[in-house]
């Protein structure tokens, strides 16, 4: 069983609950085989500001929103994410008991990928075109490494960048990211967890979460993802479809706060997606 | 052959051309064994000026200088030591085909160590003792998950901190890190380089170079050493004698800059330790 576990990086999430969950399933169950993936956003916004460097947005003509990322920027979301967080989170893991290993998507190329040479996007009402943005997508994953780790006993935690052909660290989105990590390893399970219970009809209003997605309904879900939501909904479908490996075939998107978000995410709390024709709208 | 090489973070240093010159010889002998063990005090002294968390010594009574490291100031070492300078290295050697693995010394718990539960130090005149700094030093290290690395053609890029059997993450001193660890893999060659030559009789004088350390000079070495390098002195001597390990048969402390500094290093340019009766003065 390989469980895979995505947790963001927005404001208000707080790791030590789910790490501590997440550290007591293992040792329960030695077993089982985890990769965790994180993001950073919110702490590289924070860092940037008192850097003097506010944080920048690209927003796609379709609405997709991603981080506008030239060279300083990188640097500040490098320490960010694979120093101050990934290493919180190993430290946490190691000090619960289980033998983590904190790497970026480049040590070892696990991540590799391509940059964007051009992005649309809208600027004050108008399409531009931006060509020297250090982002990109992944297109290959370095499974043999992430497998040698877990059959030494190991956890990975995964985390952007990754690398280009050329070597060029560039920023991904880390739901994709993990999606296609997911997708690569055959794990049976994927939980993207953040600070929102899942893809909500309305934003403002928990009661119209959308508990299950399948082909029945999910133009309705990607009509319903806005702003962040629609790269987890897009990286739920990548996992589901197997894009760059095997489909996974559980994917959630939930809840990384409250008790026992793990467990609950994996018993349906959320946003379920399934291959099956069993699908409902909002409960 | 193991060669591991530790590269100093202090002012000064250019990376890229050191980089550089390891990746073409890692290309020309791919049976070459290497472990890259790199500091960062420079640039963790810039980002806490930026911060307005100016950086702070401890001198020891006995002239040993290190970081005064709270748990913000460990935040930031780690943002700069784990993100910015980790990802970097890895960065340029796998643009120039290095498949290289950046890890931190709490990753898989490479570096175990103890924290110093009180630090005797001189501050304005006076001896103090400190009981909440999180430093200390290392006692063992995971050599299987190097060698594994290292097995599957992977160059492993090591960086404090490093980890309590309590899982604190704690500032070590990475000249003596480095040192432990060559003992532990049967490394064959050591070599510290830095924004120094050498050993200098005085630190003014590049001329007053001491080329050759021994049993039959050491004391003469370690009384030349002032600030930084008696902890590069104290590191050459653990490797050579082995603590930990095996001994090194040869540890060599030299520049970092320059032409080809690793393959002058190797050729003796520097201050270069053996355990031989032959042994010299300044030339």
């Amino acid at each position: 069983m390989t469980l895979f576990i995505k947790i963001g990086g927005g404001e208000g999430i707080s790791l030590s609950p789910i790490l501590t969950e997440l550290a007591s399933l293992i040792r329960a169950d030695p077993a089982l085989r985890v990769v965790l993936v994180h993001g950073g956003s919110h702490e590289t916004n924070v860092l940037s500001e008192k850097l003097g460097r506010p944080p920048r947005t690209i927003t796609s003509p379709s609405g997709h929103t991603s981080r506008r990322t030239d060279r300083d920027t990188l640097d500040i979301f490098t320490m960010v994410y694979c120093g101050r967080i990934n290493k919180s989170i190993v430290e946490h893991l190691q000090r619960e008991g289980v033998n983590a290993v904190g790497l970026s998507g480049i040590d070892s190329a696990i991540w590799r990928g391509t940059r964007k040479s051009a992005i649309r996007a809208i600027e004050e009402g108008r399409t531009v075109i931006i060509r020297d943005d250090l982002s990109g997508t992944v297109d290959a994953v370095d499974a043999d490494f992430l497998n040698l780790l877990m059959d030494t006993g190991r956890v990975p935690v995964l985390t952007p960048p990754a690398i280009t052909e050329d070597g060029i660290a560039i920023n991904v989105d880390a739901d994709r990211a993990a999606a296609r990590t997911a997708a690569a390893l055959g794990a049976d399970e994927l939980l993207l967890l953040s600070n929102v219970r899942g893809v909500l009809r309305n934003p403002d209003d928990p009661s119209s979460l959308i508990t299950h997605a399948s082909a029945a309904n999910i133009d309705d879900v990607r009509a319903a993802a806005g702003g962040r939501m629609k790269n987890k909904v897009l990286a739920a479908e990548e996992a589901m479809t197997g894009v760059g490996g095997t489909p996974v075939s559980r994917v959630v998107i939930g809840a990384a706060n409250g008790d026992n978000p793990i467990a609950r995410a994996r018993a349906g709390s959320g946003t379920v997606f399934t291959s099956s024709a069993h699908a409902g709208a909002a409960h």
